[in-house]
């Protein structure tokens, strides 16, 4: 089992700073994140046809397999900007490399926000001058400077021998990462190199943020980078890589729960499935299914919708006859037939605010996890002016 | 141009009637369809894995080739309900042979409605007594006695040569057919034989009812089927079938425009696709991105939102750089990149009742056009409570 520290901490070189530069009225819009060293790093991105400047540039960036720091603004994010766009990301690399007396090559861009809009990098190259002064040992303060919809700023610690790990990140709406993640940033001074950072991150990406879903959306500017700089020596690997898996999959709970509009954090446990794949995608479709999502939201023990959302799993290997599922351990279906249960106890179940669904194909022997939120009119509501508010 | 009627009629030889037998409080739940004479007939059903009982029926009952009745309910699905559920199915279809003195192979069975409950099947077998001396000439009375969530009764009329075509359907939630619809009906006085109904039907639903989503969710009761009962006698095929695609169409509009909660028809086309298969993938998750659907609900000019929908297409070919998209023809992206427009134009286009976003990939010659909905706090206040209320 892996403990997470009550507060989060930085592991030993690793500091940051946030600032409002004028990007959103007075909240913080830019963060940057800075090792004392250089660190060993590895990063994936969205696969969205339409990635964001950051993530084009961040591509080239990580190929050195070295960084010294990281600036993330939010409010925009730099997307469908073309030509003038990838000239401002490698402007706002180029201002916090200046800043802190290193290459832009060192540097790694992040933006979030509003697609479409190209971003006021004037107003970033000022406001980052001066910002090492505010550097300080609190990552809730670098998670701050990158919040959009979040309701609040998310970091995890945890040791492993001598080393930390940690992970900052943002989540809440256009995330269905598949093969990437929203914003996350993980920090460790634990020594690997790039190509085993890069393995273990995409171990621990694959079961955690590539299993989370809000809304089903692919944001253009999905970015998860873990930086080693090597502080507190060498530890052991497979310790090193539990202890990064549970934090993925916590920080993915974290975006789940915190999803937009979200009251409920959704989470969707598959067994008894052909491959790994089927059960992925089932999980997902159980996960994803607006008619589930309300069903949570409202407490309303409508299970039938539950095998309707496995049975739409048109490719899958789905037997009717040995389905079975639960909500919170409290069994609902068995035999792909909706049980004479007392409905009081279904919607009793449904009003925590962690609902698990599980659900038994009977198939094979492979299973997946994946976590999400209820659909809420909060959803609705905050998506329906985020352009114009 | 297909004109259809300005108030739906029956073909010549079909009648219906709707009946309150019990299954909700006074609203009608209970239609029957029939024909004077044996109809020649075609269906298509639902790929869910989880096919309710009257669709496993429905689809040995279709083999023959021939149906004199259809007999459906609404309020109860009969899904999800095993041995005792096929029974009942086959009960109601009994009673409805016994009424018209034909036989239960004749008689083809559909519910809709809540998922996982037993068929009240003895209120049906009660209430279809004596319903031919109610049997007259409206189809929109038989489309009553199949609404759950529908705002309005749901028929249309064309005439072609000599017949006519009329279409009967319910829609709302729980939409995204995937080979077949929700129910819908279709009825001709032309002569065809079952293959060549089976054939057209096909072909109409293909780029129609499965080109139309609510909610992404695919219901385990869809069923779509197609009587001719040649007592107008034979008319041009190719005439028939243009009329027939129009009407599937029209009624595919018409599904979407009252979706669960819908405020506005969203209709997403999509030109210069690499293959049909493509244009179709696209246009499906443009339709259903909720990011898209809350944009056109609130009137957001958050058009980036539309990138972000076509590039979650990963397997698909798309070149950013020859992407154009359109509101209600008003161009807002030009190669890739949101053009500089005024924000007040988008917002009027977006406020008309039918929204038409265009989307030109510029990478083949393939097309396929999609339909559905806005996504509303209506339709998470009607799915929170399905169940209960």
């Amino acid at each position: 089992m892996t403990t997470f520290h009550d507060r989060p901490v930085f592991p030993r070189g690793f500091r940051c700073a946030s600032r409002n530069v004028g990007l959103k009225p007075s909240a913080k819009d830019l963060t940057l994140f800075v090792s004392e060293v250089d660190a060993a790093a590895a990063a994936v991105f969205t696969r969205n046809h339409f990635p964001g400047a950051p993530v084009t540039l961040g591509r080239e960036t990580i190929r050195g397999g070295r960084l010294r720091a990281i600036i993330a603004n939010s409010k925009v994010s730099n997307v469908a900007t073309g030509a003038r766009g990838l000239e401002n990301a490698r402007r706002m690399a180029a201002a916090a490399a200046a800043e802190l007396g290193t290459t832009s090559d060192r540097v790694l861009v992040s933006s979030t926000g509003v697609i479409g809009v190209q971003l006021p990098v004037a107003k970033i190259e000022a406001g980052v001058r001066g910002m090492t002064a505010d550097l300080q040992d609190d990552p809730l303060v670098g998670a701050e400077g990158i919040m959009t919809t979040d309701t609040y700023a998310k970091a995890l610690s945890v040791a492993v021998g001598d080393a930390t790990i940690t992970w900052v990140a943002k989540g809440s709406g256009m995330i269905e990462p598949n093969m990437a993640t929203m914003l996350a940033y993980i920090f460790t001074d634990a020594a690997f190199d790039a190509p085993a950072l890069d393995r273990m991150l995409r171990a621990a990406v694959s079961d955690s943020f590539n299993m989370l879903s809000v809304d089903t959306d692919t944001s253009t500017s999905d970015t998860c980078a873990l930086l080693a700089n090597g502080l507190a020596g060498k530890v052991d690997e497979a310790e090193f890589l539990e202890a990064l898996v549970a934090g993925c999959k916590r920080m993915t709970e974290m975006m789940g729960r915190d999803g937009e509009g979200a009251e409920h954090l959704l989470r969707v446990t598959v067994r008894g499935a052909l491959d790994d794949g089927e059960a992925r995608r089932v999980a997902k479709s159980v996960l994803n299914s607006p008619l589930v999502k309300t069903m949570v939201h409202g407490a309303d023990p409508n299970v039938g919708r539950l095998l309707m959302a496995v049975g739409k799993c048109f490719e899958c290997t789905i037997r009717p006859g040995s389905t079975d599922a639960w909500i919170n351990g409290f069994q609902v279906v068995r035999g792909g037939e909706r049980l004479d249960f007392d409905d009081e106890r279904v919607r009793t179940a449904l009003r925590n605010e962690v609902v698990d669904i599980e659900v038994a194909l009977g198939v094979g022997q492979a299973g997946a996890v994946a976590y999400g939120c209820d659909l809420t009119k909060g959803y609705v509501e905050e998506n329906a002016s985020y352009y114009s508010s």
